[in-house]
């Protein structure tokens, strides 16, 4: 059978039955951010690990080495973010093909470490082989959380508010502009294109922000956007048998987004929908817990509410709805060919 | 500067510098078998990475799935073994081409966790992704061990026993007769070829045999071989500042092996020195505790001592010393032109 049959989570449930056998001590095993491990009475560890794949999730053409040195550590982080965590080690395994010298190595290392320093998290091991063809980076991330802090994706009730931090859309439309300027050259110029790609190449896990919100104890459920906000959000819904209604106008734009509303070539909006890879947390609250999750010293905003049933809507300006669509992020089964499939969940939407 | 001119330790070295500010919460991090994490006040967490690629380190020609994800498994858990530890859960991380069917994805898992079962270790979660090219798994794995009873590879000291469990050279063996199978049809036929053929491609990592040595105490120093006695012993000796004698005669060589002696394209002795991928371990013991290692309840085997000064010695029937080369295993500088090395050591001979 074609694994594009399967489907991505045909197959992620066929892996769990086949290991289920052996999950036991796993608090959380296979299917959300993190698995979550025993670690003491006290505390549990976060383990995730990501893939990125030349020409399927970067570029060479438009990814400096630094930069995929640094978003590598960025995405993992942002899983362990999610549950609320503390990041503490990276492992790296990194297939490097010939055309990749010492000093990229090096360079990726560098802004893998850049990152790492910057949420206090070490470097304690890896692997380098030769590839035969492109390059790829498999990270490890390993975390802790208090056990009674830990958010997973599963607690969204009816009636809870809808948050996510900071802005959405930026890092799809920084690709963009970074593959129209390989392209013909030319793909935007000045400080907020520059900040647009900025936030696709070197993203910032919310590391702060996931600890302060699960210490706040307001949030219900959690994931990072990485797929998009629509996609990330039907994985709360599932999960916690849910849906949700989406108030478009209260989706967070960024000035530098917003001032290239015309040039890209969809609405911004879109952008913040389906881009992916923005590495913002969303997150649900329950009515009492609102002021409190208003009162953090970050931006956050409320942009819906958890709904009874299943149905996830998108309401616009006139009180419209709209289905609020997975926009088909089963990477076994993209028309490309390309798949993609987590233990956990799909992430980056395969764009152009 | 070409990965080749820089080489895989020199390689291992910048990255540990690069990363160098931050590790000080690891208790071992780059350069053991696994990197050491503290747990509690009287346990670790041990941590390892690795890689398989297509074509570097197995060729579909002649490795099944199922034996594959047994591979993938047992490498890791070696890792921890030779640490002393218990292995507790593993990630994967898959990078899949267009050719791999679903049903092979899951034969992988099933070889997996049939190796993972046999050792009570918990699959937790992972990655999958399309792979332009070919097929890769990257595998981490997570023990535990009493933070007294963790065995590095920094111990040994002049006056020491060398120790080895079970025999070495088959899975080198069985990995030519493979070759030549797909060559012109013929490898070998009968019970031991198929037995040698079985220990290249579902190795049984040595998890009790590593906590037993362990918890004896006996050990001053240890290492699963991967690369082979000559390049593990090797690493042994260059991280303790020490030199050895290998007595030749006293290698253990299976039956399997010996009856193979002239269908081989190699003496039998060669498959055990730089073979590599046996997945037993080579440990020191000091003298006053010799006799306790040699009450284990399985076959371990003295092959020679550690001495003073920087040499390894092969020691034949004679008497005769010849030098013991780690047999050119910096993975960056192989002619071939691939590459491996790990943060920790080189793993698993580029053969053929």
């Amino acid at each position: 059978m074609k694994l594009s049959v399967l489907g991505e989570f045909g197959l992620i449930d066929r892996i769990r039955n086949i290991s289920g056998r052996n999950t036991s001590s796993a608090l959380i095993g296979i299917g959300d951010d993190a698995a979550v491990l025993k670690h003491s009475s006290s505390h549990v560890m976060l383990v995730t690990t990501d893939l990125l794949l030349e020409d399927v999730h970067f570029e060479r053409s438009y990814t400096d080495y630094y930069s995929l040195g640094w978003k590598s550590a960025a995405v993992n982080l942002s899983d362990i973010a999610a549950m609320g965590g503390t990041p503490r080690f990276c492992l790296t395994a990194l297939g490097i093909p010939g055309y990749v010298t010492a000093e990229h190595v090096l360079d990726f290392y560098r802004g893998f470490n850049t990152l790492l320093n910057n949420h206090k998290t070490a470097l304690v091991g890896g692997d380098t082989c030769s590839s035969p063809d492109g390059l790829f980076v498999s990270v490890t991330a390993i975390g802790e959380a208090k056990s009674s802090l830990v958010v997973t994706r599963k607690g969204a009730r009816p009636g809870d508010s809808i948050f996510v931090t900071g802005s959405l859309g930026d890092s799809a439309a920084g690709l963009e502009i970074l593959k129209k300027r390989r392209g013909h050259g030319a793909g935007g110029k000045g400080k907020n294109a520059e900040r647009l790609v900025e936030k696709h190449l070197r993203p910032v896990p919310r590391v702060a922000e996931g600890r302060a919100i699960a210490l706040s104890r307001c949030a219900t459920a959690m994931i990072d956007i990485s797929d998009g906000l629509s996609s990330d959000l039907f994985h709360i819904c599932e999960q916690s048998r849910v849906g949700a209604d989406i108030i478009a106008d209260r989706i967070p734009l960024s000035s530098m987004l917003k001032n290239r509303e015309g040039k890209l070539t969809k609405p911004v909006l879109d952008y913040a929908l389906s881009g992916g890879e923005d590495y913002e947390l969303l997150f649900t609250v329950p009515p009492a817990r609102v002021k409190k999750v208003r009162s953090l010293d970050f931006p956050v905003t409320e942009i819906g509410t958890i709904k009874a049933g299943k149905r996830l809507s998108l309401v616009d300006s006139f009180g419209k709805r709209s289905p609020l669509r997975k926009s088909g992020h089963d990477h076994f089964r993209t028309p490309a060919g390309t798949h993609e499939g987590r233990l956990r969940t799909p992430r980056g939407e395969r764009r152009g």
